[in-house]
C-alpha cells in the first residue's frame, strides 16, 4: 500500500509518456520546485490508514431538512472526513470532525491552478434499515486517476471506501429512509501547496462532505431537451475530458446557460468535423436505435477515448444491457456514432430513444435534440415521458442500489 | 459601469455563441440554479468603485526577506486586496486588510469546479523612488475576458488598476529597489458559492496577494532546453486555452514532469497532425530564422487562435519588434509553423534564436528543443546564453518598466 501512491503516480505518467530519448541532458536551473526528493521518499511514506480513524463529533447538531424540502448539494450533514497529505509523510490521520469551513492561505495552489477532483457518490437505505453505497470502488478507481493526472497524491481505494463507510454511520440519521433518496457523498481531493510557483503540490487535502438528496424527478419521469453545441468544445484527444477534475466544469458554463437562455434543459456536446455525439452537460448519453444495415435494436454509447467521462452509471447501463437486454436481441455499442446519423435515423423512424446516465439522475430520457436549427425527435410519444430501456435501467440500478436485488456492486456499510 | 458586468457577460457569451433557432422550447424542469434573476438584476448591480476602499493596516508588519532569498511566490506582503462580488448586489467595498487566510465553507464551488481565474502582472521601483506597473490594462482587459468565460464577474479596469496601486502605495516597502527586482502581483478571482449544483456562481471574491521577487537570472541570462511535447495536448479550437483559468494549469503538471525527468527545463506544446508550435509550459514562443522563400530574418510567433494565451509580454514583444526590428529588415509574423520547419530551419543553418517570452523572466532563451529522439539546436553558441534579439526586448521592456524610458506602457501608481 506504501507504494501504491508512487505506483500509480508512475501509470499515470506511463499512459502520457513517449519512449525516453537517449538525448538526454543535464538540467542547467530548476524552474519548478524540485520534485525528485518526493519520489525519491515515497517508499517511506505512510498510507491510509482507517485503523487510525479519530472522530470528535459535533456539540451543535443540524436539524434534518424535511425531505420535501431537500435541494441538491445545499445542505449538508454533522461532520465531514478529512485527511491531509504531504509529501514528506504521505497520508495523515484521517479525522470526522465537525462540519466546518477550511481555512487556507489565499496563494493555496488549489485557487490558482485547479488542483482539485472529484467524485460523486450515494448512499442508499436498503428494507432492513442498512445502509449501501453503489459501487464504490469505481469511484475510488477514477478519484485516483483524476488525481494523478494532475500531480495529486493516490490513495489506497478500500481504506478510502471503508472512512466513507465510518462517516456514513457517524452522519446515519441524515440518510433520508425513503426510496428515490439517498446522502450524496462527493469525496474531493484540493492541492493545498502555499505558493504560486507552478508545480506539483507538495500537500494536499482529502476531504468528503455529504447532502442528503431526493430524487431526481420527484413526480415521475420528465423527459429533457437537449441542445446541440458545435461551437464550444469540452474536451479532446491528448486532454483531460475523461477525468473527474474541476477543470472541466467552470468552462462548460456559458454553453449551458446559452442552451438555457433557448429553453433547454442541458447542451450536448459534439466533437470535431464529424459533430461525434460525446456527452451531455453533466451525463453520458445512450441512443436507442434501429441499424440502418442489420436492421437490429442498437443501444450506443460513446467510446472511453479519452474524451468521455468513464460514468459509473454509463458503466452499469452498458453491463446490464449486455446482461439483460442482449438476450431480448439488442446490439450493445460503445462506438462513435454522428450527429447527423442521429437525425437520420429520427426522420428515418429508426429511433427508439435517447436518455442520459448518471449518478444524480440514474437515467434522464431526452424527448429531443436541438440541431442545426432542426429538433431531432428522440421516439417518444407526445404523453410519454420515458422510454422502456430508460425505465428498466432505473428499475435495476435502483433495485441493486437500495438492495432490493442482491448484486455484488451494492457494498453494505 | 453598472451595466459594464452584463455587457461583458454578453460580450463573452456573443463570442461562443451560434445565431438564435426558431425553435425554442419551453424549459420543463429548471436544472441549474436561476440565473435569469441574476440577468434581470445586473442593470441595479453596483460597480467597482475605488472610493469606497477602506483600508485596515495590520498590527503585526513582518520582517523583510532580504533580496537575496526572494523565491517566486513563497512570501508575501502585509496586506492583501479583497472585494467580494454578489449576484444580488454586486462590487461590495473594496477592503485592504492585514494578509490572511480564506475562510470558505467545503462546498464552495472553486474547490470542485475550478471557477477560478488569475493574472500575473508585477510593481516596479523606478530611479524617483516612484512605483510603476506596466500594462496594467492588458492584464485588466485579460482577466475580465477570463471571468466572463466562466461565468464569474467582470468589472471596471481602471478601477481595479486605481485600487491596485492603493494596495502597493500600502505594501510599498516590499517592493526591492534594485534592478531585476519587482512586486510580483497576484490578481485572483474565485467563485464562492456554497452549493455543489453546477451553475454560474451567485458570489465571488476578487482578491489580489502580493510577492516580493527576484531577476529570473539572477547571473545573466541562461538558455533553457526544452521537450516538445506531443502526446498531450494543452488546448484545443473552442476550448479556453486563451484565457488565464486555473483550468489550464493543474493538467500541464505531469507533461511537465515527464520533461523534467529527462532533464528539460520546459515543455513545448505542439498541437495537432501538423504539430504546430504554440507555446511554452508557462511563456509564449518565439522563434526568429531565416525565411526559406523570401531569405528574410522573420520573428514567428503562434497566431491568437484561441489555444495560445494572450501574453502582454508576448504582445510587448511584437509591438517593440514592429515598431524597431522592421526598420533593421526584419519580418514580424504572426502565424502557425510546424515544428517540422524549426528543425528544418536549424539543420539548413537558417535559424537565428528561440526564446520564450513572459512576466516572470520578460524573454527566456532557449538553447535546444528535443523533437522526434533529435536535438534541434536553437542557433546560440556554445558560450552564448542569449541571442541578440532576446537580449534587445529585455532591455528595451525593463527599460519601459523601471520608467529608465518614458512610454505610455508605463503606469505611474
Amino acid at each position: 500500500m506504501k507504494s501504491l501512491q508512487q505506483l500509480t503516480r508512475r501509470a499515470a505518467l506511463a499512459g502520457l509518456t513517449r519512449p525516453r530519448l537517449s538525448s538526454q541532458i543535464p538540467s542547467t536551473r530548476s524552474w519548478q520546485r524540485n520534485f525528485g526528493a518526493t519520489a525519491a521518499a515515497a517508499s517511506q511514506l505512510l498510507g491510509l490508514d482507517p485503523s487510525k480513524l479519530s472522530i470528535t463529533k459535533t456539540s451543535t447538531p443540524k436539524e434534518l431538512t424535511p425531505n420535501n424540502e431537500l435541494v441538491f448539494g445545499r445542505t449538508f450533514t454533522d461532520h465531514m472526513l478529512s485527511i491531509e497529505w504531504t509529501a514528506t509523510d504521505g497520508w495523515h490521520t484521517p479525522r470526522i470532525i465537525p462540519y466546518q469551513n477550511l481555512s487556507l492561505d489565499p496563494s493555496t495552489c488549489v485557487f490558482h491552478y485547479a488542483f482539485e477532483c472529484f467524485e460523486g457518490m450515494k448512499a442508499y437505505k436498503d428494507h432492513n434499515g442498512g445502509t449501501r453505497l453503489f459501487r464504490p470502488n469505481k469511484n475510488m478507481e477514477r478519484l485516483n486517476k483524476s488525481s494523478a493526472r494532475i500531480a495529486l497524491p493516490t490513495f489506497d481505494g478500500e481504506a478510502l471506501t471503508k472512512l466513507i463507510g465510518e462517516f456514513v454511520k457517524v452522519d446515519d440519521r441524515f440518510i433520508p429512509d425513503a426510496r428515490g433518496y439517498s446522502l450524496y457523498l462527493r469525496p474531493t481531493m484540493i492541492g493545498t501547496q502555499k505558493t504560486l510557483g507552478v508545480g506539483p503540490p507538495g500537500s494536499a487535502l482529502l476531504f468528503v462532505i455529504a447532502s442528503p438528496v431526493g430524487p431526481y424527478y420527484p413526480t415521475g419521469f420528465k423527459a429533457i431537451s437537449l441542445e446541440a453545441t458545435d461551437y464550444a468544445v469540452r474536451a479532446w484527444p491528448g486532454g483531460v475530458g475523461d477525468k473527474k477534475l474541476g477543470a472541466n466544469y467552470a468552462p462548460c458554463i456559458l454553453p449551458q446557460l446559452e442552451a438555457a437562455s433557448r429553453g433547454f434543459q442541458q447542451n450536448l456536446w459534439l466533437f470535431g468535423e464529424e459533430e461525434y455525439v460525446t456527452e451531455v452537460g453533466t451525463m453520458n448519453l445512450f441512443i436507442a436505435l434501429k441499424n440502418k444495415e442489420t436492421g437490429k435494436k442498437e443501444l450506443i454509447t460513446a467510446p472511453l477515448d479519452g474524451t468521455i467521462l468513464e460514468g459509473v452509471t454509463r458503466d452499469s447501463v452498458l453491463s446490464l444491457a449486455r446482461e439483460r437486454l442482449v438476450p431480448e436481441g439488442w446490439e450493445i455499442s460503445e462506438r462513435k456514432i454522428r450527429m447527423a446519423d442521429v437525425a437520420e435515423a429520427a426522420e428515418e423512424g429508426r429511433m427508439i430513444e435517447v436518455f442520459g446516465a448518471g449518478t444524480a439522475a440514474i437515467v434522464s430520457p431526452v424527448r429531443n435534440i436541438s440541431y442545426r436549427g432542426k429538433m431531432v425527435d428522440c421516439g417518444l410519444k407526445e404523453n410519454e415521458e420515458a422510454g422502456e430501456i430508460a425505465l428498466k435501467m432505473k428499475n435495476w440500478i435502483e433495485g441493486i442500489q437500495y438492495g432490493d436485488e442482491d448484486h455484488p456492486w451494492s457494498y453494505v456499510v
